[in-house]
């Protein structure tokens, strides 16, 4: 009894605090040193400091962005926010121009990194709940609507990475979030569901608890990670056995195999889906050259939409 | 006389006809199966069922998606239609997941893939009109602007077809719906224009007669195409004249050893266009290979810009 | 004093300048042609006159388009500007199909061009003014969306140039106006800057006076970089000081090492950084070919997001 009425004080402390200026300054810090460590993103800030700046803000607010374009909202928004933009740009000069390279330095030292990665880890709870409140006052009850947009602002910088790489001049087609989610992206969206449940009331908990819940274990998951440098996730066996009991009905060899007995209307598709079926896309170089190949009967499959 | 009283009850009982349930059904069937037999599609399907729920999505969706950015509605728009997203993800799990791939393998069966195109087919004449009536509602009277929405909502899936195989890692950038038009764009394209024009009163037809010739004419050439597997558009011999006509007023070998004459006020550039201008983009390769020769001239030529 | 008063008029008389029809006209004229010396882009005109067109309307309104997406207006409104679309049509035809080539062997030639060149230049005041004030009236204190609707409106052509290129077939990540700005980009960023601060009021000139001082100095330099062929730009030395003042806070290769040096919470990236870190992704076909190996380990780096 005494004890959860600790942890409800504590959870409402959390609710009421206040991201600006610490917790958002620790999620710039750390957001433009994951774009520092990208290969090549350096060269990009000698090359052209302009791209570079341009791809610190899609890192720092990529998430604002890309939920402003699914909402039909300017996604120039973020800009007039003056002070975060000027903050992040601050943040992005010091990390990469900085005489001696000091600060990127300091804050890449093990411990004030862990301090820093946490309180970003704090930032995205706030953002995936303002996503998803975003969403309900637009969307009443759509469900997954909610999920979306809470979780596009919370992970939006894994998302458009894409098109945050094309600015550096990087393309990486045969890899994105949805091919290969990394561990932020899984977080998130199991956040964004969590809260969506929670807004809609299928999930009986107070906001503030989930909030407090939900923090907790991302900020430990984090650190856990980056202490034992492990990059497991979490819940790595639940999704193994999700995808074993949803997705494996029949195996893909099975399938292509089956292709080229079964009848087809139209002529071409055949032969090639049993070739380039056996390219994973995920082996960019492969499905690429493939694409070549297939550009032409690309025709005839279309022909079906 | 009482043939046309026929054949106007006929347009008045097509022009009432609701798509949901059974159209939309075949619809998202048809779709989905599109997609699967899309090259790669299997392996994805393996690899990442959320890029696999997410395109297939697209295939479905994808002119609601196009028309709604295009018009600065927000795209996330269709997730609101639970029912239409419900349905749709459903037919996507039996397509690609069903034990002992039954579902496709029925699907895929002759007759009643020519039935199920058929519905198809029949659901695009509302699209296309929905569009084109969408659009007249905020661009009174810009009949591009409706011809381009028609367009948008009954080919949708085609038009951004790229972004839809991004999705899936793979990206063809030599080709695309504008430089090489597969037939249902081509048909759609039309059936907007017609659309447009008789939105606009410049055609001289009632609205569900024009509903009922369209839908006949679409899904009667679908079926003599799926029966015959020809892919040759019922309007060849049209384009092929249009284009003689239209756009063939010198040689392009003409025009480029022209080019080399001509006097230029930008260096560089003749050299470069009369050297990569043979090379066709639609042979992506080549093009992508000249691509990097071309980097540094297109500051040249972009100069005049 | 009499000196004055003159420029005051010319100033007000330039200000009442109508841009249509014939300064809109030049405008085209000279952005189809660009578009036209593009590398490969008589091909394109060749296998698909409606790419070839469409992407004539993305070099004439692609500032419209682009500032329109990023203020959430519709993008296809552009096309409901009739008049606007009908002209840009009719020059896209005469560059591309006018028998004998006649007409662009005459814009060809230098005078002509001169004068168009020209022409075209003073419409780019009225665009980055127009994006400037439109991004006020939405954005009442935001100089930043003032200078970045203002750059979009005036340098729209360049800026999506990419996703221009793509529509022709053409895909070339490795380059794109923020990593390598052309001329008229930068020329337009200083203008879409200079008439952000006169809207504010930190610049203090009346906004007819900047019109006339812009417009003069970016037709001037216009014709002077195409009469005398050179492509440098007018502040390269400006440029260059900030650039050795501001950005050069430590030599990329001190870092490069640094980075190995450093601790790190994420295992992998240090290796990869130092091996991709030296590849300029300038040279698109090394990054893309390191953007293979670096796939499964840009995971990691994305840990850190």
């Amino acid at each position: 009894m005494d004890l959860f009425g600790m942890l409800d004080e504590l959870s409402h402390g959390l609710a009421n605090l206040s991201m600006f200026p610490y917790f958002e300054m620790a999620h710039y810090v750390v957001s433009v040193m994951a774009l520092r460590e990208q290969p090549g993103a350096l060269e990009v800030s000698r090359v052209s400091p302009l791209a570079c700046w341009f791809s610190s803000m899609l890192y720092c607010f990529g998430g604002a962005v890309l939920s402003g374009i699914m909402l039909a909202e300017p996604p120039v928004a973020p800009l007039s926010n003056s002070t975060g933009v000027l903050l992040a740009s601050i943040v992005w000069y010091l990390v990469f121009y900085c005489p001696m390279d000091a600060v990127y330095s300091c804050a890449a030292l093990q411990p004030l990194r862990l301090v820093l990665s946490g309180m970003k880890e704090v930032t995205r709870t706030w953002k995936v709940l303002g996503g998803v409140t975003q969403a309900h006052s637009k969307y009443k009850d759509s469900l997954l609507v909610m999920i979306a947009i809470g979780w596009a602002r919370g992970a939006g910088g894994g998302l458009i990475s894409n098109f945050e790489q094309l600015v550096r001049g990087v393309w990486k087609p045969e890899t994105n979030e949805l091919l290969k989610m990394s561990y932020p992206t899984k977080i998130t969206l199991m956040g964004a569901v969590l809260f969506a449940l929670q807004q809609t009331h299928y999930l009986p908990l107070q906001k503030h608890h989930l909030m407090l819940i939900y923090t907790i274990f991302i900020v430990v998951n984090k650190s856990r990670m980056m202490l034992t440098g492990s990059s497991s996730s979490p819940f790595a066996s639940v999704e193994s056995a999700l995808y074993r009991t949803l997705f494996s009905g029949h195996s893909p060899y099975a399938a292509l195999t089956g292709d080229l007995k079964k009848p087809r209307c139209d002529n071409g598709t055949t032969k090639e889906s049993s070739e380039n079926g056996s390219t994973s896309p995920v082996t960019g170089q492969g499905s690429s050259l493939k694409a070549k190949d297939g550009s032409e009967n690309s025709e005839n499959t279309k022909k079906i939409n």
